[in-house]
């Protein structure tokens, strides 16, 4: 079938496209390489009757319904992008799969079922993903750290630790909306609104993202689940055995973006200008001395490297890594997922 | 002279007594166990006629005039803290020392020329601060990392890496107020005050305090002037060699505290019940599951240590740890310098 399409181009449906990510999906997919014929634009009932601008056009948002194996939204729907919650995108990738469309999702709801990729760091997954007919595009902490890494692969990455910054907007629009509502209630000696975080996100940071499961004899005793699932993603995403990535998640009192403060051993030694060469060189990463906070890279797609030094001890480098959680790593990743699959012809 | 005074009271100068560190030093003294006979406020020109409130009674301020050597505010006071910038507090330092008056020096301007304190830490230096009349109590990321190092000290650290993120009040007063200004502003769509920091902090990360020495051959190129201090202060404080001290200093948009994210190799294999049993046993050092921000930490005067993780690979410990960066680091340690040495029969 991929014979055929590309010209004629594609009819994409993006589910949950009310949502953050789905709503920078729509923005976004009209400019990238994929060709895309016809947007079909799906959410929850939640959404029912709203409508999605593209292209200064207003496009009716259809209700998600029907059993598995009876979606009528998705006739004639070549590819799938799913940004909803995992309870939703588990069962309905398996269902759109089944009929031969082809899913990416995104956040990594599907991992373990799905070949995640980052296209910067390698697409030897891609065939498996088309063959399954769904791939996983990761939360943004694995595709950020997974893309430094991969970076610098040619002088052995030995093991990464570091503190990886996520903003309100992780949590989607609740989020950022919760973080707004908190500041003009403290301007205004009103109680703060806390739904979406545990304690107040306002002017504070959250040492710990989601779940931190009980203490045990565990040698990840104290590391919370999204710690874990973030090293072993990157594990996996660049070859690295798993208990060498040690990376601290934690909140900042930021609308969007994420910002990852690394430290990356090396077993070979290269000097600056090297690492500089090598960072480069990759497909995603521009180097920016000085770097700038993500508030200045909302809207870009780009990770953003500065702040390079090497250890003093030797042996390794660190920096600073920030991008646009939702234009960077989670739009950007999936459309660079799906652009690499039509281009290899597996869409 | 140390034999009768404790029982009549000490004469204290505060000087800066109208800045951040000085009101916060103002406020905990008279509940400190210092025993305070006359409290004399000392300030700039541009907080003549000011007052501060100290136990319920307003205190006028005394404006710092005349040359070294006649200084007519500090008649009869036998200890003096000096919370003002390095411009104002070297050369007076060294006037007020010339007097026999024990001078207390907050911020680590300084270093090089009177032994930086951090009791907690170790009060060997005390002495030679105690014979040269001068005592420079350091900047809070060095009294937060120091602490930790030293309570693992048993351990045998032997590398310390991590980001320490600081918050609009480590620029003083003004620092929190162009903050506050740049919050107020966004949510009105009006241009945002900018004098403090080099670019907005509101709802973004600067990922570089401070100067950044153009790069060179150095091998510590691309690391801050701040950067290269604090790992010089922790060295020298836990006798750790430098280059094995690698922190990232970055600020966050708080409005006061300071929150390190740290990655300690220990040399010593140890669970994280022995762990926590050497961090607890410390003076200063407050173990807590769930950890708090900075923000709900504002007044205390513990470092709160938390989220504590093996590294996965072994031979290291991470945490995070947090901290009221005035009452814990500055007005906190400067205290405990000052009632170690009256202690001691020092002062």
């Amino acid at each position: 079938m991929s014979e055929t399409q590309p010209a004629e181009g594609l009819t994409i449906a993006v589910v949950g496209a009310t949502g953050a990510v789905g709503r920078d999906l729509v923005a976004t997919l009209e400019r990238s390489a994929l060709p895309v014929r016809e947007l079909r634009l799906v959410a929850g009932r939640s959404s029912a009757g709203q409508t999605v601008d593209v292209g200064g056009r207003s496009h009716r948002v259809q209700v998600l319904s029907g059993e598995p194996g009876e979606l009528p939204a998705f006739e004639g729907v070549q590819l799938a992008f799913l940004a909803v919650p995992p309870e939703v995108s588990v069962p309905l990738a398996s269902a759109l799969a089944e009929q031969g469309i082809m899913v990416v999702e995104i956040g990594g709801a599907l991992a373990g079922r799905a070949p995640m990729v980052v296209p910067a760091v390698g697409i030897e997954a891609l065939a498996e993903a088309s063959r399954l007919r769904m791939a996983s595009s990761p939360s943004a902490p694995t595709v950020v750290v997974a893309t430094v890494v991969a970076a610098l692969r040619d002088l052995v990455p030995e093991s990464v630790s570091g503190t990886v910054l996520l903003s309100a907007g992780a949590a989607g629009r609740a989020g950022a909306e919760e973080l707004s509502g908190q500041v003009v209630a403290l301007f205004n000696q009103r109680q703060p609104p806390r739904r979406v975080f545990p304690t107040g996100l306002a002017f504070d940071l959250l040492p710990a993202v989601g779940t931190v499961p009980a203490a045990d004899d565990d040698p990840l005793a104290g590391w919370s689940e999204a710690e874990r699932r973030v090293a072993a993603e990157v594990a996996t995403l660049v070859e690295l055995p798993p208990p060498h990535i040690a990376l601290s998640l934690a909140v900042a009192p930021l609308f969007s973006g994420v910002a990852a403060s690394l430290r990356v051993a090396l077993e070979a030694d290269a000097d600056l200008d090297e690492i500089r060469r090598r960072l480069e060189a990759g497909p995603t990463i521009r180097l920016a001395e000085p770097l700038a906070g993500p508030r200045r890279l909302v809207g870009r797609a780009g990770l953003y490297v500065g702040r390079l030094r090497k250890d003093p001890a030797g042996g390794a480098v660190h920096l600073w890594a920030m991008a646009d959680n939702l234009r960077f790593a989670a739009t950007g990743n999936a459309i660079a997922v799906a652009t690499t699959l039509w281009r290899e012809g597996m869409l």
